[in-house]
């Protein structure tokens, strides 16, 4: 058995058994061992992009990492942006990358480059291995330190002779979920002993804080303890909608998170970090924490998130409190201008249970997570770490990983350009997503931006950076072009139809949302 | 005068007055300044792909190199593949990202990144500022240190707040052309001699020894001695077509070169190295100058080519030599099914003189060079660095350097994939680009690449990991969904028919070739 092989067999024997791909020819081993590799699923990304973006998405709704099989350092390179949002989501990721043959490398030949150099700044984990023998250790090194803790990628080079030589046996050896370190019995204290205070305090929760069973805690505390339950503005996976317990979002610009903390004197962090703004503006710190308000760390992301929860419940004497909950609610009508808020009650009214909604929506979403919050129970997916072209991969990812569920992303125009080849695998893979283009035809948040610097109005050539007319976009053509089918609409009335249309029929399918 | 303004301004005083920019929030301020420099052109990418590709393509043919625009770590991350192709073949470009504002750094917001760390694999000059002050001499390092020699990256980092702090004024020395070392008076004796022994002889030529002046040099001394020119596989710019002194280019397959190669005993470098293969197989070492060749160095890439080429003339007594030429001659009768080898009799028939061609023709481009080698005299691009994703961009680059030409960009369809965004800026633009798409639907090159690496016939999951059907990419829907008119062909026929039209009007326009 090869290396390749002996890899592939680790990783399906360690639970990893869907590999998203965009091989070269350092890959073809992998590629060939597949077919003697049954439980390895591969599925084709036509840029890499879609390729890191998607195994994100897998890995958020699967609860299990996917690996990602990519062709030497430009392959990873243009898969990183993707592997950025990821280590900010702390998302298991296990990028297979193949690199030149061992003594080919001296030669620097033209595609040869520092791949763990460009691996580093996303990776937590970077092995590039020297001989075949080492590889079944290494695959399986490689999935221990995916999972954590906290979650995060793990990058393992395969030389393309490794890959070719006979390697020794897969291993079998079930990988064991690390062990997340408990909470100190102080930390957990002082929390309490902050919320028995009756002071104006709140949770500000990250990670499987949100997941249901973290929220149904935090309600009990929050019952108890009169604090307000928060989550960061861009989160790995927020499980919400009717008769689930709601949090706050964080809103993006600054002085809003100030307003929204005003007076706020204890922070409880569960599993996230003090507020930061995304961006600093001349004459502002960028540290958003409300003067006068202690932060008590109750779970750090790499600690055990719900046994800490678990413990403050009981400290706090909350066993018995009844979160509040999110009441259902749907708007009925809608109609007039088709715009963010429009979008966002279409979207209200008909997502189905258990929908999965991967935004990407930027600066048309604002008011989507106020409107949708009554709606049936559902996941939320959001783009984590501020690189756009995250949306349409994340969203195929995570149809892979919930072929029964309607996955719906919500797409900024500009930002869907960065990686819109995702389309293609959606229609490869009969993936049910339904793709909503948020059409304004401009980067809209870069004009808001321009503003908040302090560089006034934009002038001619601003504008023409900002712009996405001239010519504007066709995404009907440009779905259609990738075997997706498509629609464009104009009016608030028309979405509705088209969204119901879709969301009936399995995907994939696109709306142009054609926004005045 | 703020830093972003005082930054453009040196760059403009500097020659660098093209600017590929897709900006984001940290790079607000030089969109703003840009509308108070009038001499600075800014050409949107929708994908920084595009971006840093175009730059190449510019500088390639304007002689002279463009400035980028990118948003931070993940900006750079997606323009880092065809950084790459620019670094390998030698081109001077100037980056400029923006960062966080310094004091914003230490906050890591989600969008914070170790710029210099991606940078650093494909520049030759990185510099982070950390004040306003520093920026007008930064600015100023970066042309030179761009110019080379040989051309190279300048990447230079702005966090935001240095470009919105006043600054001082803008440095207007012209920038000094670098001076590139002579080539010894020993090496020049040593090609001299190796060259008079009578025995056979390559001169294998690179960077300007490509372009007219080097080639005329190069011909007389293989006129004089009896030496064959070569050039590399993959090279920056060759001008050739009738009447200029034609070169033979080294084969992609190690075992083609190694025939080129036979019976070899001097291989004189011309600001190239001694060639390697593109990947090494198993049982072969990747080095290709072939057994018993005595390799000399004539000029290394950072060393003054013409001049060594000109002192060779004098050395081996080829002042007077005539150089062989090629003769004009173009196929006239084009007919039969539509493959790589009938394009190019098409191309070879039909290009206009002074054409550009970007060349990523990949599997099907075969016969390319030798089909179109008595067409009118032309340039020729090529993808240096092998990532794929280049010739789009390149094609886009290099029509806003020469706007008076016509620029043929011949693209493997799966390639293509990888930075199709390219399409709207040629259609922004109204560029003077005519696509070809050689829709084979399949990453044909990967099918012979598993072959060759032993892994013998590819099984059912290999080959759904190279067919690009399933759906096929309709490209006519496609590039009008950017703004590009475009035509699917399927006979040898009718793409001759098309291609003369599109020929004779301004692009952009695109041809898909449908190859059975």
């Amino acid at each position: 058995m090869n290396g390749a092989e002996s890899l592939l067999r680790t990783l399906v024997n360690g639970g990893v058994n869907v590999c998203f791909a965009n091989p070269g020819t350092s890959e073809m081993q992998f590629v060939a061992a597949a077919d003697r590799v049954p439980n390895m699923r591969c599925v084709l990304g036509l840029y890499e992009g879609v390729v890191t973006g998607a195994a994100d998405g897998y890995a958020r709704m699967a609860n299990n990492p996917a690996a990602t099989l990519l062709h030497l350092g430009p392959g990873l390179a243009n898969g990183l942006a993707n592997l950025h949002n990821a280590m900010r989501a702390r998302v298991s990721i296990i990028n297979i990358i193949g690199d030149q043959a061992t003594w080919h490398r001296k030669n620097d030949p033209p595609l040869y480059s520092d791949i763990a150099a460009y691996a580093r700044p996303v990776s937590g984990w970077v092995r590039d291995v020297s001989t075949a023998q080492e590889i079944p250790e290494a695959a399986y090194s490689a999935i221990a330190a995916a999972l954590g803790p906290p979650g995060q990628i793990a990058t393992l080079i395969v030389p393309a002779d490794c890959a070719w030589s006979d390697a020794d046996e897969p291993i079998t050896d079930p990988v064991l979920v690390p062990d997340f370190e408990r909470a100190s019995e102080d930390a957990v204290q002082a929390a309490a002993a902050a919320l028995k205070t009756g002071e104006p305090a709140v949770l500000l929760l990250s990670g499987y804080a949100l997941r249901e069973k973290g929220l149904e805690l935090s309600g009990k505390v929050a019952a108890a303890t009169g604090a307000r339950l928060l989550c960061d503005t861009f989160n790995t996976r927020l499980q919400r909608g009717a008769g689930r317990v709601p949090v706050e979002r964080l809103p993006y610009f600054p002085e809003r998170v100030g307003e929204m903390l005003a007076g706020v004197r204890h922070m409880i962090i569960v599993g996230s970090r003090p507020p930061v703004g995304f961006f600093a503006y001349p004459g502002q710190s960028g540290e958003l924490t409300p003067p006068g308000c202690a932060v008590h760390v109750l779970a750090r992301p790499d600690q055990h998130i719900i046994d800490a929860l678990k413990r403050l419940v009981s400290m706090v004497g909350a066993e018995k409190a009844d979160p509040a909950r999110q009441p259902a609610q749907r708007p009925t009508l809608i109609q007039g201008p088709l715009n963010g808020d429009t979008i966002a009650l279409s979207l209200a009214a008909l997502m189905p249970e258990q929908a999965i909604v991967a935004d990407e929506s930027i600066s048309d979403g604002f008011s989507l997570l106020k409107r949708t919050a009554g709606a049936p129970p559902h996941d939320w997916l959001f783009i984590t770490g501020g690189a756009i072209g995250q949306g349409m991969p994340l969203a195929t990812g995570a149809a892979i990983a919930s072929p029964d569920r309607k996955v719906i992303n919500l797409q900024a125009d500009g930002s869907a350009m960065y990686t819109l080849q995702a389309l293609w695998t959606q229609a490869r893979e009969s993936l049910d997503v339904t793709t909503i283009i948020y059409a304004n035809r401009r980067y809209r948040i870069l004009e808001i931006e321009h503003e908040r610097v302090g560089a006034g109005a934009p002038g001619p050539k601003a504008r023409e950076m900002f712009s996405l007319d001239r010519p504007n976009l066709d995404w009907v053509r440009l779905a259609e072009g990738m075997g997706v089918p498509a629609r464009r609409v104009h009016s608030a009335e028309a979405f509705h139809r088209q969204l119901a249309a879709y969301l009936r029929e399995p995907g994939p399918n696109l709306i142009e949302a054609w926004i005045d």
